[in-house]
């Protein structure tokens, strides 16, 4: 595939500075690009690749400078990148829609039109499956499930009863979601088991990363809002709700019954105890320990989980800590002397 | 399904308190609760909802004061709510006691009796399975493993060669047990495996939680006692021995060889290093990273986990630690003063 | 199988002190073993178990001193260890090299020679699989992803399209590899996804625990280098480089374009933020959060991750924090009762 730049710069909405005749036949992060390539300049921290990548162009924030290389000027360019990246690879997702004969699809199954199921997929008894869904090798949807349109079920997934996902989702493999919720009541010495009779409604637009767990309610929903985005190994736990549009990173936990606002992100490894509220536009920081609630626009950070200002701070004055412990035991020693002198 | 609050009452061993012809129709929590709900008020931090809550009728404790609401008072409202929703759910875990004809069973596996095999699952060479036990779709059960009887295997689970699994046990979709235990040595520049060759034996009762790894041991055995209760995501590690009756929350790590004592509560995230023992009914705090053994009934939190008291003391000190450190300087200077005026 | 201890000295490279004659029928920990086992002492923290552990023989180092007990003196008897291990266990990982009827595996695949693919494996177009691979039940291998020669993949796996496995690698159960990159440019209110059009390599000799999930790289490649072995439940960002013979221990969160250097070792639940750069030969400490470049060949550990020795000093003085807050206030006490003496 082929474009000149000023083409290019035409389809991803940019302005060409520097030869417009230039021929890009791909795309690549800035440190990996060869010749040929269009990169971005997005993070600032990167503006140092400027001049040495070996792209043949550059998509740049109007404020990136003068330079030796083409660029295509934009307001938001890893936007633009991310147009230019599906120029290139326009069929990356598609699927041949056919329903593998080694599948196996109950006779009560709903399954709409234009639907790809892999082989040795598994889909029980009262399932629908909405219009141009694919559904890949392997993975399980449980009775009773509905997936909506224009999804994509990754391989090896599991998705139990009775569970909601809306349009245009996407889960990757492994990911298991309405597995049952850790609820248990001691009965003397043992625990019994609480039966979890909910379940989990995912709305339209949602991604869940691969090997998550989401865990089904006690009773009533566990919700994930539209829009909003989960990366690998992630914990749900029952009857949380997770609102739109929120960034939920790498191996975070959420304990039972906590709230996250609209527009929330959770950073990697952070927890989240039950029965809490992650306010709207909030910030957990990675690895932050929260264990009361977190405010409206408001960043935490640390263990326990802190305001980030009074945080940082804290974690900062760790550094002076073993020497204040010497300069109080000297100021210690010079004030018992200086009591002495007064005595005398 | 609907019963009356009296005959509720009878069934999950409670006194009314209020009208006993109130009609009820479902269970739920006492935030979801709809008109028609009994939901139930085990921990005070829900007392405020008593009044507010749409349910029909609350199981409260007999220390819960009066209510407009109709109640039932049970010495342990949480266990007698899980007896009304197994009333609302009787059928919750039946499957069909079918063998599905795409799975694969090798001639020489011992498959007892109302047994069921779902689709594509795969039981391997003189694997033997208790009666009444179900393995769901997509399973794999590697070749002299034995599985007890009553057992619930959820899909998409992989239990590796010559495992032993008690009876009742559940284990979630996507756990893993018997997966290699973490074990090289150095030779020259690389690292060579060391064979594991040791099993994974998991005792009557227990729950494993959706893609949980346990390894198996490089000799001897990886053990989970006995009503033992293990949350998702969790990693075990080979040779660990967990005890009867414990709770190990999401995320928890275990390293290789160590010991957790029975009645022990693994809070979520916690991580504990190798070849150390947690004493029986110890708790060890959400995120705690643990370094050495802990004392039976003791409680550990932070990092390095510290007796759980002390580490609270430190946590709550490190506020006042940029403010300790203006004050020292403060100090510094009047000393400093005091000192140059002695002097004169 | 019996050995008699010379004989076994002679196959590990060892010299036998006490009875040469004694027979040996297994192998096993040093707690752990029995009548008829060899043990090994290779942690000194073990060596007190050396007069009691019930191995009829134990594969000790020079130092090891005298012993009651038969011993083989070895160089590095762990590596020894592991050579009696195999001796026991000779056919640990030998798999029947049969293609099972009820594997799905495209007609444009190229199969190699003596190659076992399980049951209700699904095998993609234009998939290469190498001489004497075992590809076990219900994994998934997309379309023209390469697997090398001598690789053991188990069951359940999931290696997505176009990623390259080198040869002797080993997969465990669950791991997914290959799974998009956790990347989103926001749009207005609402986050679009950025295509994942990269891929991953696994060099020779990588081993990749159970539920682990390696992401494909948004454009160019992941790398995980040859010999690195990955525990359980770690999570390997879009564009990570990992270099050679790294140890990465389970629960490990690596962000996006971070690249670690060769001989690196990562241990269990640490975090390392995006775009840095761990040193070859560096350290990172269980549970340790890095927001920055850890440099060649140094240990760092704590949150945010600090040079280890300077972390373990401020770990250390946090005991005394409690109890410094009081020794200030006392002391600005008497600097108060001294300035008032002065004055007077």
């Amino acid at each position: 595939m082929e474009i000149t730049l000023s083409e290019l710069a035409k389809l991803i909405g940019g302005e060409v500075s520097g030869d417009p005749s230039v021929v890009i036949t791909g795309v690549a992060g800035i440190r990996e690009a060869r010749p040929g390539d269009v990169t971005f300049l997005a993070d600032p921290r990167y503006s140092r690749f400027l001049e040495t990548t070996k792209a043949s162009a550059v998509i740049a924030p109007p404020n990136a400078g003068r330079s030796k290389k083409p660029l295509i000027i934009c307001e938001n360019p890893y936007l633009s990148f991310v147009k230019a990246v599906e120029y290139f690879f326009p069929n990356r997702d598609s699927y041949p829609r056919t329903i593998h004969p080694s599948a196996v699809i109950a006779s009560s199954a709903n399954i709409g039109k234009n639907v790809a199921i892999g082989a040795c997929a598994v889909i029980e008894e009262h399932v629908k499956i909405g219009d141009n869904t694919v559904v890949l090798a392997g993975t399980y949807i449980g009775k009773r499930t509905t997936v909506g349109s224009d999804c994509l079920i990754y391989p090896n997934v599991t998705i139990r009863e009775e569970i909601k996902i809306g349009d245009r989702v996407i889960i990757h493999s492994g990911a298991v979601i309405g597995s049952d919720g850790f609820g248990f009541v001691k009965d003397g010495e043992v625990y019994r088991k609480i039966p979890q009779v909910g379940n989990v409604v995912v709305e339209d637009d949602v991604e869940i990363g691969a090997n998550v767990t989401i865990d089904r309610a006690t009773t009533g929903t566990t919700l994930v809002g539209r829009g909003t985005k989960i990366d690998n190994l992630v914990q749900i736990g029952h009857n949380v709700v997770i609102r739109e549009n929120c960034i939920i990173v790498a191996q975070v936990g959420i304990g039972g019954s906590t709230e996250v606002g609209s527009g929330a992100t959770i950073a990697g490894q952070a927890g989240i105890v039950g029965h809490v509220k992650i306010g709207e536009g909030a910030i957990v920081a990675a690895q932050a320990g929260v264990v009361g609630d977190v405010t409206p626009g408001g960043m935490v950070s640390g263990y326990p989980a802190r305001d980030h200002k009074q945080a940082k701070k804290i974690y900062a004055s760790l550094q002076k800590l073993p020497d204040l412990l010497k300069r109080v035991a000297d100021l210690a020693e010079r004030v018992a002397k200086l009591e002495k002198g007064q005595k005398v």
